[in-house]
């Protein structure tokens, strides 16, 4: 359900840093987001050193963009991007002042998958049991 | 207008799969959201194998992401991300399993091109007049 | 503290006008939304012929993604995306026509940025003064 992309120049995260990363931003959205880990992606954009600018210089950010569906609780929320940030420099080592999360959301109804439109947020049960179903 | 992103592996879809899910996307956005097809954009990010992630593995989804102004009806989005869904499987081949679909939004007021501000859904004859009567 | 990313096919920028748009979008969003410039963040994505179309037809847009805080009063909002796109057409001589200037935002406490969560619009001050207490 959830789309986590993350962005730095290039080989400021190794292969395995990237698949850390990867783990433990899935660990985190399934823990706090009742979603099954399978059902959480990552993608990485590394660019070019001249493809990236902070305060209009050439710099090494790590950015995180979070796309989850809209209607999770407030205090839900805010640990997520808590915890989603704290991982982010306890496994790659950016210090947090280059680290920015942010978490953006729309509506379940607006995605689909497996070709189902998502559940809202309290009703993944359902939605996993009939997909099983299916299977 | 809008603006598609596909995100994928690199070699998980052909030149000319490229090509003809742009055309299926544009269709179906012109159809259903009223807005000519030379309005709509559609883009590729193709990333390493060690740059996509789903269940903390690396992994091949094909993940689109939309951005269409706020305001549609509730029908009519509902429709434009079931179509976009059912295009992506029966255009690439990829199993609808591993296709997600997102559409976000924001409002019409929040964005330019051709340098003015984008109309409302529903005020689209106006604004494409005034375009043309200016060209 | 935004994130603002442009997609272009390969070539269409130098480098020198990637640096030359990060600073002037940075000058543009430190002076109307108050946020110094060492929070702005500018990304570029420069994809393959084949990953760009418009109107299904490969094509050359500029597109501008910025993600800003939620709550910026409207007058505001309408002169950044305003001026960002002025910008972007004076700056890299890419025709008005071409380009588009799409901002989305997310709620303040929804983003982390050096450990932090991010203010809300008109409370800046206060963030960044307690920022460099801590230094």
């Amino acid at each position: 359900m959830p789309v986590y992309t993350c962005t730095t120049v290039r080989s400021t995260l190794s292969a395995d840093t990237k698949a850390d990363l990867a783990a433990e931003v899935t660990r985190i959205h399934s823990m706090i987001n009742h979603v099954p880990g399978t059902y959480v992606n990552v993608v990485f954009h590394e660019l070019a050193p001249d493809e990236v600018y902070t305060g209009g210089h050439p710099a090494q950010p790590l950015l995180i963009n979070g796309w989850v569906r809209t209607g999770h609780p407030e205090a839900q929320s805010s640990q997520l991007v808590a915890e989603i940030a704290a991982a982010a420099t306890r496994v790659t080592g950016v210090p947090a002042e280059r680290v920015l999360v942010v978490i953006q959301n729309s509506p379940a109804h607006f995605a689909i998958e497996g070709g189902r439109v998502l559940p809202a947020p309290g009703e993944e049960e359902a939605w996993l049991r009939e997909q099983k179903d299916t299977d």
